[in-house]
């Protein structure tokens, strides 16, 4: 297992961690396979989107703020479920394929990692599998 | 192919089944590899989240509700369309790293089966994969 | 990696390709497995829902219209962000179990690749791995 560190800057943002996954699946080695990818945190996320225009990832960060406002009944002392429900949104893990020794994305696609209760110390732990 | 089965006890609720596929992880001798974990149902969910406070699960429903309410239009004749898009919005899989035996989660993290329209008699479907 | 080919038919609509997948896993010849399925487009997604009564996708598209409406405040020049939020919550890629050669879906369960952003032609990218 190897593992990528993001320091996010802010209490939401993405960030795209294409370049690091593609360093990894260089040094291993591998030409044919599978990179899978797995967020360790219950307030953070892992989503494939758009890479070209930054305001995507505004547009983004909007659209979950809405969907996942501080709600009255909440009750997780924290005050951080908000967080908690956009991680279960978008997921907490994904794969991209490799081919020749590439990760496989579309022509417009990034890896992101998606913070939701930053800034923090955050770790994304990889595998890269032959196949 | 492995299964675990789940009998849900209300119309929705968050159940931990990290214990059982743990279980199924120690049971296979793979030491490291990936835990792959499939809902063949198709009113129900897996997601990945807080195991700790159970308070998380209590404001994970209420936003569900609040994001996938009976909407007037909608034509499914069971009524449980709710429970469908909450479903594809949660996902029907995911998978965990397996390290020196053991299935490697975050420190908070829990694998969740996601039930929309209990209660029912539920089967998760795991696969171990030495890697 | 094999691939198959949708043109899609309407601005939104979800599309079974499960015989699809099928064949290509039975083209394969892989008798236990993974079956993984990747969207590399950033305006579309994957998920796994009911196929039997069509009442289901259309009421999947209205909640989801309903989720993602144009927001005032976005900023993406092309209009489509509604399309890349509601990727990103039933994500880009997904994996099926294969046993005795045949996709192991549950009974009312069937692959959809949902467009957001059409008509457009859409490719989906498969890789069935022996296990």
């Amino acid at each position: 297992m190897r593992q990528i560190e993001v320091n996010t800057r802010d209490r939401q943002g993405f960030y795209d961690i294409s370049p690091q996954l593609q360093a990894l699946v260089h040094e291993s080695g591998v030409d044919d396979g599978i990179c899978y990818i797995f967020c360790p945190h219950t307030t953070a996320g892992l989503t494939l989107n758009e890479n070209w225009d930054p305001d995507v990832r505004h547009d983004m960060g909007m659209a979950l703020d809405a969907l996942s406002p501080a709600r009255p009944g909440y009750r997780h002392g924290e005050g951080n479920s908000p967080a908690h429900v956009k991680s279960s949104l978008l997921g907490a893990n994904t794969f991209v394929f490799i081919e020749n020794g590439r990760l496989a994305l579309g022509r417009w696609q990034g890896v992101y990692l998606a913070e939701f209760d930053g800034p923090r110390g955050r770790r994304v732990w990889v595998k890269i599998v032959e196949s």
